[in-house]
């Protein structure tokens, strides 16, 4: 399976949690990342626009904050479906929100080319999923993160209303 | 001295390395933050949009860790140059870039307040600083970081010309 042919895992949060500005469906100003379960990881691509500068020729480093960010709460998710025996586009996908995000900036990060970011668990409960991230450009890891994700507490979903 | 006597840190960026996505002031895509040197510390104010959204009613989580980004690349700057004897608005204030971006989400950030972020230096080197920051919403600190700046090596410099 691969990207073509696997629905993306952000597709299927529901509607009143899919409008955050890295990965929401429903909000237009969103960066669109859309993240896809290939085998044990997940995987996205995203070619970040000219105006993701940090300083000339480099990625804004909170923009690949952001991609870590939002891939580790997309591979929380598919781990939480396949941990309860579905798969993503079964039904919902369960909302994770960041607890903890720590991200190694190994080398810069060139602008212009399209982004690899996999994302895969190290430690699961019902309650969080710990993710190892990279982030790849052309083939070389610039990037590396640890995120914590926590399945979203029913105080934020109670906002939603 | 407060904000409305003292130059914002990032209005003495080099031309060349003004166009940061978060804070650079020739980005017209750009978040727009500024931070203020504030006695022993660097203090910045940001009002998110609506569409810096996580889910209804909170601030996207990549948005903060971008402003504490930011504003630690600024702090560390305002504090080289305080070793250098010199203030900001001195003359051209030096460039930072991430090195390592800890963030704590402590709590989840409310949408539509003004947001206070505070760094202030726990090691410093010639190279280096080491930032720790708090973002405060309506007087409640919901986010801490750690943050490792590391002065723009030539080899990013370079790119620029």
């Amino acid at each position: 399976m691969n990207e073509s042919t696997t629905p993306a895992i952000q597709d299927f949060y529901p509607d009143d949690f899919a409008h955050c500005f890295c990965c929401g469906r429903l909000n237009p100003s969103s960066h669109g990342l859309k993240s896809f379960v290939e085998g044990e990881e997940a995987v996205a691509h995203f070619t970040p626009a000219a105006y993701h500068i940090s300083v000339p020729g480099f990625v804004y480093g909170g923009l690949l904050a952001s991609l870590v960010d939002c891939h580790a709460m997309a591979t929380a998710a598919a781990a939480a479906e396949h941990a309860a025996g579905r798969r993503i586009g079964d039904g919902p996908a369960p909302r994770f929100v960041t607890a903890d995000l720590h991200v190694v900036y190994l080398k810069p990060t060139p602008l212009g080319v399209e982004l690899e970011i996999r994302g895969h668990i190290t430690e699961r409960s019902e309650r969080k999923g710990v993710v190892a991230l990279t982030v790849s450009a052309a083939g070389v890891v610039t990037v590396r993160a640890d995120v914590v994700a926590v399945r979203m507490p029913e105080s934020m979903g109670q906002r939603s209303s």
